[in-house]
Order: C-alpha cells, then sequence, then structure tokens
C-alpha cells in the first residue's frame, strides 16, 4: 500500500470507530502537525486498531480503562466514549467500566471519566442512564 | 450482611477470578494491613467486580488497560493477566489488547505488560503465544 | 447496616469534611452514576475516612500529597483544599504542604495545586496568605 | 549571594528564557505563595537552568518531553513551547519532539501537547508549520 | 551562607527526619551526579524541609500520600517510611494512611506501598502491627 | 516498501541507535508478540525516528525526558541512556539533563533515572562522572 491507501484505510476504520469525533481531532492537527494526524489514522487505526485480533468492542473496553488511568486525557477520552458507544457497548455497561475502575486507580480518576461520559451521554440523549 | 459475611462473598468472588494469586496478596497483608486486605476483599470483589452489570472477562479487559497505564504496577498485572485466563481471554486476545495499549500510552508501558504476561504464560505452559 | 443506613452515615462524615462540595459532587452523578455517588460516600467516607486511626487533619495531608502528586485531579483537590481547611490546616499550612511537594513531583505540579488553593482561598477570603 | 541577589539571577535567567510568561506565572503567586515563586525563579533557574552543563535549548528538548509525558501540564507546557521557540527550536522542531514523544507516552499525550504548541504557534504568527 | 555551609545544614536536617537511608542515596550519587545529592540535601531538605511552616510529622503525611501515588518510586517511599517512624508517625499510623491512600490512587498503589512500609516495619522488629 | 522491507529499515535504525539493548528487546518478544517487536521497529524506528525533522541527538534528550517523567520505565531507560550515548550526548550532559528534570518531575523521579545511568556508565567503564 502507498503512503496514501494506508492514510484511506485507517480513515475508514477511524470513521467507523470514532465517527465524526476522530476526524474533527485529525482536522485540526492539519496546520501545525498534519503528520501526527497522518500516523493516528495511518498507524492507530489502519494498522494497529484494524487487526482482527481483538474485537472492536473489547478495544473499548481496554481503552477505556487506559484513558481513565492516565488523567488528563479528557479529550481523548470524549472521543472514545463516543467510540464505544458506537462500537455497541451500553451507556450502563461504560458508566460500570467507569466505576469498576476506581478500586484500580482511585475515585479522582473514576470521577473526571464519569464525568465525560455524562457530558458524551447528555449530547447523544442517554441521560439518565438507568442502572 | 456482617462482616464477616462480606469478607467472604468476596473471598469467593476473588479466588473465582484471581484464584490463588489473589489469596496469596490477601494473606501477605495479614501481618502489617489486614484491613487493606479486607477491603481488597469485601469492598473490591465482593461489593465492585460481583456487580452483575458487566461481564468478568470485559472486566478484566478493563483492568489491563488500567495497569498497563499505571505502571509500576506490575505485581497487580500478574494477578490480572492470570485473572484475564481464568474468566476467557484467550492468550492471544491479552497479548493484542496490550499491542493495542501501545498506541494510547506509548511502547514502554506497553512493554513492561507485556514482559508480564510472558512470564505468566511460562509458568502455565502457554508459550510460544501464535497470532 | 443496611445500605440506606451506611450511605446515611457516610454522608454525616462527607459533610464534616468535605461541606457542600462533596454533596455537588454526588449531586452531579445523580443522573449518570448514582452507584459512584454511593460508593464515594458510603465506602470512600463512611467506612475508610470514618475510621478513628488517623485524624481528618491528617487525612487531608496525605489526601493533598496523593492529589497534587496525581495531577489532573483539580476539581478533587478544590474539594480537598476546602476540606483541609473545615478539618483545621491553616492556610499557610496547606501553601507549605503545597511547597513541599516540589521536591517530590516537581514544580509543574506544585503550581497547578497552588493555584487550586488560590481560587479556594479567594472564595473564602483568606487572601493574601501572610507567611 | 544574599537571597534576594539569587532571585535577581535567577529572575534574569528566567527572562531569557521564558519571558514574559514566566514573569506572569510568578506575579500570580505573590498573594498565595510568594515562596513557591521564589524557588522556582531562585533555584529552578537561578541555581538548576543557570548551569553550564547543557545548553538552554538542550534543556528545552527535556523539559518538552517531561510535561509531555506528565499530563495535565498544560499551563507549563504553554511557558515552555513559548521558552523552546525563545532559545532557538524551531517550529518544525517542536512538533517533530511532540510527534517523537507519541512512541513513548502515547498519541493523547502527545495529541494534548501539540494543540498547546497550536495555541503558542498561533500568538505567534507561526501558523501553519511547513513541514 | 556559602555552598558547602548550606550542605553542612540541610544534611543535619537529613540527619534527623531520614537517618543513615538518606545518607547512603547522598552517598551512591557520589560517582554519578555528586550535585544532585547536593541539592537534594542542600535545597530539598536544607532550604525546604527546614521550614518551620510545617511540622516534620506533617511534612511526612504529605510525602507519604505524594510517593504511593507517584508509583514506581519505591526506593524512596523505603527512605520515607522510615522517616515517617522517626518523626513520629505510629506504624498503625502510617498503615492507615496508605488504606486511606486506596481512594484516592487505588488499590494496586496501597498494595505496593504497604509492601514497602512492611519491608521497613520487618527490619525495624515493628511486624504485627496491631490495629 | 513490504512489511519486510519496512522491518528491515527500522533494524537498521534501531541498531544505530540502541545497538545491541534495542535487538535484545526485540528478540525477548519473540515468542510472546512478535507483533509489538515489529511494530517498535517497522514504526517507531523506520517510521518515527528515521523522519530527518530532528537529529537522533535530539530526540535523545526528549526521550530522557519521557522516561524519566514516566517512573517504572527503568528497562527502557537503560536501552535509552545507552542509546543517548551512541548518538554523542556525553556522560555529564545525560547527568545535567536528569539534573534537570527534578525540578519538572521531582527528586524520585531524578534519582531513579540517575541510578539506570550509573549502571549503564558503569557497564561501559565511564565512572566517575567528573562535572
Amino acid at each position: 500500500m502507498t503512503r496514501e491507501e494506508k492514510y484511506e484505510h485507517g480513515l475508514n476504520v477511524l470513521r467507523q470507530i470514532d465517527g465524526e469525533a476522530g476526524q474533527k481531532v485529525v482536522d485540526s492537527l492539519a496546520d501545525i502537525s498534519p503528520e501526527l494526524g497522518h500516523q493516528v489514522v495511518a498507524w492507530g487505526f489502519g494498522e494497529i486498531y484494524a487487526r482482527p485480533g481483538l474485537a472492536p468492542r473489547d478495544r473499548q473496553l481496554v481503552t477505556l480503562g487506559i484513558l481513565t488511568a492516565l488523567g488528563g486525557a479528557e479529550p481523548q477520552l470524549e472521543v472514545h466514549v463516543n467510540a464505544a458507544l458506537n462500537v455497541g457497548l451500553t451507556p450502563q455497561e461504560i458508566v460500570e467500566a467507569l466505576l469498576h475502575s476506581a478500586g484500580y486507580c482511585g475515585f479522582p480518576r473514576a470521577l473526571n471519566a464519569t464525568f465525560v461520559a455524562k457530558k458524551v451521554f447528555a449530547e447523544r440523549g442517554l441521560l439518565p442512564v438507568e442502572m
């Protein structure tokens, strides 16, 4: 594959997973670091995410865990809570995953991630979450 | 439930998930902080992990993500790679989850976690992993 | 104790320590993750914080250290700078604790935490801090 | 040197490296923790940064790496992207350093740092960055 | 004060707080970075720790919180659990502080710190801890 | 380029930078996650590190900053202190960079990194470092 083909392949994956939110991140890199945008798309999505060894729903569970634990990754968490919904995780499962995280990385990280989920769910008309 | 009953309930969950590795951690706390051991078991497993809203296999994917991202949590990762196998994740899926993590928290974290998985898989006769 | 009684007990502790700020966090979880709110209150405050083995003033010093080091926990730090004042730490002691943290987790973390303290102190009419 | 002389020496270094942005940080500490401001200036810049063993341009590369990896240090990163430009790193080199960081601490940290650089470059009329 | 006097002053503080453990760290820096050793002593202890605004026992509570939250700082935690005992914290209070930390930075960090405390307490004949 | 050619290209870069240490890491992944090894080499080195926009010496300064700040990345830091020497940083500059890091991520991180450098310098006959 050429560089351009790799990008197009990654963009297809990114669009299926992240929807418009992912595209917006890439667009906002155009005037500062188009290469970072290229690598997120072509490598992150086209080469890694697209691998068949783990289903998208599983990947999003891992990603929610990582981004919650990192802290300070709220913008990426917003994209990936949307992605989690896109690939089939229910609001209840996402909320439960973030509650689960409290024992492993503490309440502050779990709270910040849950408030990101609240913002995303509100935008998508998914509040309140009935558990 | 009494305090003792809550502990017993949590211990049953912990044994199903973590097997002997979890029990050993709790035992090693007996002379320094039995209360921390109690809370890991009664709260962490009995009250949070046991909730039906997310399957154990899903919880382990989140946990692998968190522990990989935290760094310096290799002892806990060793317990939870074992747990991941116990609840039905295949070696291939675990390895893929750790590869996936590289894009989100970098190669050093992904490498350290993968070498923990290698140790666990070696002990359980699961090497080499064919992908 | 029933689940409700544990919650009420924790809420009493939380109100004494965190005041209204803690209550607001719990309220804002009502439509997204009431269970996370329950666990912060019933477990975090009712079961752990309420233990007599360490005085509230001591607990707040530990908490200031943790939240400063974590980074990205500014919302929680805001609650806990208020809590620190509520349990008897003086503005001077809080500022000194954050200066002390610089050597252990660096100036950026110490600066961010100090600016959170400045916001809280301003709201409570405690500026300038005379040292 | 007296305490005041040490401060003046550090302030000269800080002004050469960080420009007005560094001065603003120190000023905003005046009513909450002047001692933290003093130590950033007198120790951080006067005693450590001023040492001849590593050139300012080299120091800024190390600093960009640290602040990107820490996460949650966006205010400090903003000061230090400005500083990086002040000591001779080009916009292209800064952007490349942040792309480089993705492999070591992941895309979320690299993205957040790159968007801080974008803000600084926009303020200094340095967009778009041609690579 | 001259550079040497500042070092001597800091060394006196360090010896009172950390005992021999702190001295050993400084000694082990002699052939690789004596300047880092100098700064830990002269600045960290002589200039910051020695400030009267916060009692050593309070400083150690903050430090235990920071080092527990950081993760990967087990060697420093070992020094500072010793220091905590030296300045008057009881084994019970230290263990309680680390249990308290679980809610703020998660069980893995709390466990790792507690096992460091266990090592130190064992060396000082303080096991088992009765709570 | 084919997948194999990309790997060979990356391996050439990795060998020039990391020497045998990098090769060993890749070899140790052969039976657990050869794909992670492939991506470190083909993407990390072949596609990112090989880019001409930043000199290897500059990249190593950024990398030292990142790995020091991350904590828990001592195995990778060992590879990259070796790499830093390989691309022309002097022992004095490396030690100075780690001293510089203390102000940004604290003494514990700076100390751990400096002791990794001490191990590498000892193996290469570079101790003591004269400053």
